[in-house]
């Protein structure tokens, strides 16, 4: 197969944000518990942390993590997970059906990103709550000092604010599986009074409104429309989640996947923008690819796993190399749309369909999909993209008979005057 | 009059479910404090319980009892209702504008249940409250333990979970009267959030959404269509209430009241099986018919109870020979339309338009509405409802001028291949 | 110029409620820190209470004053201000950006209401809370005792029940800038089940349902179509508030500004009218105008004041005799309403937009504004206001070009058999 890439330096998409290395660590499975956190692992910090599981996640050098979901957070209260460890209340998350601790709370995390070097990306929860309880967290984790919330902080041992720069407002709340799960109507509104709120307090934070949970929804891409047109004002970024399955066993299509992804991406850049005409503002929406990975492997085991447990063996999908090569892929578009995709988080970090796996007491280990993530956020952060054209043979596949695919996944960019070029 | 009747064994409408014979214990008037429990009175047991009230309760054998509430849950916090009895607060209950001293709550509320042999139909307030209030409910009362609620149970004397299977998402939401009234499009929503919350919970649950509160309501029958919209995934059954008034003291039109429960009940019926069309479902909603008596003696004497006081002298209907046939009447209505009708709640229980009556410190009696039931309930429960024919005169009533009334309140079932005959 | 004025005293308009003459502190800047409520100050009685502030408060014999906001109050938590002062939380005012030690709450206003010789008219917050605490303030304020909020109240030192008649449904709910800021029908449903909340609790409680915050809303007037539409039956006032600038120092224009309160109370009259010929009812819906003054002089020099202090230096405009002029306007626009406006506060009372001035530590003293409100005050309360006719020179002010003003700020009054006239 010959292919030929035209480049040229002066054909510049636009500057790979370090953030679209980031990545997710939800309440889930054994993404903390027996994952990143294991207090009684013979490898565990004097925090309970795996340090074989640091070491690994700070190799990877993600800039940003999502926490603490997800679903998850759309049932969760803030305050059960900061205070004394030993008085936090054990609770029900009906999001995954499991016992949820509270012994690894905001604290614990905001310790853990200073030790492997990354930032926080705080997920409020819009499903049973609202403005109240979002200020409430927002001051209690950001305001220097001298109030009631901010003083409370302080006697939880944290005397600096976390100074936590981005918030998510809310999760995938267009999904009926969502705990308090809202209309757009809905959720455009309460969003855009929480956001308000949340920009009262700093004007300076940086929030992300819930877009599609992913392309099938029959709410897509109406549900953005309607949410933009209410949060406009205080949304700094909209977010897109997509996960990608072989279900067929259908090599050709399942390498497509980033094709769904372009058109995403693309469809969404339309929305903003036309709301952003309709709205005569000068305003550019980006981007928050902040849930993407392969996914499909461990669906039929996760059945079989009890409920309410802390600790689940769930999603805990083993990759193959060509999982591998779709991520790639999927970093490429990521990568091709850079200059409206700001940040994208690969869902999840740790043992939940992760780069990261472990055993429970045991040792961890990169999978395949560890390895493209892992040299496209090395040497493609803050590289100019380049918009190349590719003269490739192109194939169709089977289950997206509409489209006559290129094997576009190719990325080139420019960084430090080399051209670098990923497929 | 001559009168034939018609049946045939193999006419069949359905089996009668024993919960046809349930009934309901709201804290309101002296149904709870000074009806079925009452500390000083002589005969009081070592819970406080009015032994006399348990002896006539348990003799009827109703197999479900509805609490706490009625309009009285749409403003109150469940959490005021458990833990030491001598710490619970006094509260304003706005619905019946009297007081409220939790004294007899939720624990005290399963005791009785277990002393008198019956299950518990648990309501939950929509009212003022949400989801996560739902669901912290739902896990004291049904988790086994390990978590914060469940164990804050079992401190509170309660080592096994109760385990309440039925659960009413609010109480008569479409009423302007409710506290934290909803429309048919607000209430259909947040049920249908907090319906699938308890759902992720347990999916066994049986779950009632609220359907008119009678059908003089200007939003029926367009409430249930709406409501039944929202809420069809997790709803297992719609409710009807409706009370029968002989205001003009005219016999004739007093005694056709199952008229009205027949049209109503069938009404929701097409409703029902409307939308399960609509939503191309393979479902039957069936109804729960949780409130349904004669209620209009007490009405007058009703203005002149003072306000914000424990156990108001209110709703004490004093019945007649007529209002027994009408309630015998009633109950062949509820018979007739066992296919669909799986509850039904005699409202209410003790004092309050009730088949039981106490005087405070002084004796209880079964009033002349007892009879009917008792026999309904003895004798119905768990037979097969015969698809009778009469052949009777009929009779034109004064204030329902539209009928041609039929005196069709014949009710036949087959029993142990006894046919068994009610009028 | 010569002006003919013609009056009768048979033409009558109304009689001049008092409570036209109200006014209203707002936790904003130092209207209450500073300003009513200065413990180290040298004249401060053992309450804390400047005794300069409450002479000249006397003097200016306001019948009622709102509290604690204002925009304030819709992202307040009303048991943050009672109870132990100690023990009072810090809180971030997010409306005012500013500290909040909660130091000055309910019993403290009461107490002060009680010195100057006033009466309170308590806001709620409509803007993150509902229902429930709504009804448990007004029980904590109201309840006579011997349940768990009334108790509490007197725990708290105050024995005898506030007995506040009047109730504010949230402030400005149709503002963007309000946190929690509510569409007309959300509003409307919102303010509609509290007020039937309240009103189940005390029916003689008078309730203020949120009109525009001003005439150039966008939403104005459909804003109090759809709300009274919905409260009709639980208000008993519709709020107007209305601010008064000269921009563009344009004596003749600033001066015809009466003019411009005149078309606002009458196109609100008109739609309260409209609803009630809608809903063909017999009841007389009156205005509350709690809030107007002169504002815009101290606009530039609150940019530089810094964020999160306790009594910021904000909204401190110093008046000139021109500004006298037109509150004097002002007040004759509501006096010649006083068929439909009943209750009208000066917002505010001392230090923001203020006739009362103080320094920190300092002096205090009244400004012009002070005095046409003291002599319309003084000499209007309780007469008849007469429905006069001018003939007088029109004059064509440059910025409402639409109109071919009159100089109408004529307010002829009969009390205790005399004329009385005001400019």
């Amino acid at each position: 197969m010959k292919c030929t890439v035209h480049a040229s330096k002066n054909f510049v998409i636009g500057t790979a944000d370090k953030r679209l290395f980031s990545s997710f660590v939800e309440q889930l499975g054994r993404c903390v518990y027996g994952g990143i956190y294991e207090k009684d692992h013979p490898l565990a910090d004097e925090d309970g942390l795996r340090t074989d599981v640091l070491n690994l996640v700070k190799e990877l050098d993600v800039p940003m993590v999502r926490f603490p979901g997800g679903n998850y957070v759309s049932n969760h209260r803030w305050e059960d997970s900061v205070g004394p460890v030993e008085e936090r209340p054990m609770r029900l998350d009906l999001a995954w059906k499991a016992l949820d601790p509270n012994q690894f709370g905001i604290k614990e995390f905001m310790d853990w990103c200073q030790k492997v070097g990354t930032e926080p990306m705080m997920a409020l929860n819009l499903g049973t709550r609202g403005i109240d309880e979002a200020k409430d967290l927002v001051e209690y984790c950001n305001h220097p000092g001298g109030t009631a919330l901010s003083e409370l902080r302080k006697s939880h041992g944290s005397e600096a604010p976390y100074d936590i720069r981005m918030w998510c407002l809310g999760n995938e709340m267009d999904g009926p599986w969502q705990v308090g799960h809202k209309t757009a109507e809905e959720y455009g509104r309460l969003a855009s009074e929480v956001g308000k709120a949340l920009k009262l307090f700093d004007p300076s934070l940086e929030l992300v409104a819930c877009g599609s949970s992913n392309s099938d929804m029959p709410t897509f891409p109406a549900w953005e429309e309607t949410v933009l047109d209410h949060t406009w004002d205080i949304a700094d970024y909209l977010s897109l989640h997509m996960y990608f399955r072989n279900d067929e066993n259908d090599a050709e299509t399942f390498l497509a996947s980033s094709k769904k992804m372009d058109e995403f991406i693309e469809t969404i850049v339309h929305v903003c923008d036309y709301v952003k005409t309709k709205k005569r503002s000068k305003k550019t929406m980006y981007l928050s690819f902040d849930e993407w990975n392969v996914w499909f492997h461990s669906n039929e085991q996760d059945k079989a796993e009890p409920d309410w447990k802390v600790g689940k063996h769930i999603l805990e999908d083993v990759y193959t190399f060509e999982d591998a090569l779709v991520v790639g892929c999927l970093l490429n578009s990521l990568l091709k749309h850079c200059d409206r995709v700001k940040v994208a988080c690969l869902a999840q970090l740790v043992n939940v369909i992760a780069p990261i796996m472990t055993e429970d007491g045991g040792p961890s280990w990169a999978q395949t999909i560890y390895w493209p993530f892992y040299y496209a956020s090395k040497y493609g952060r803050g590289g100019e993209v380049l918009d190349i054209r590719l003269n490739v043979p192109s194939m169709k596949t089977i289950s997206m008979e509409r489209y006559h695919m290129q094997m576009q996944c190719l990325c080139t960019m420019r960084k430090n005057r080399n051209l670098i070029c990923s497929w």
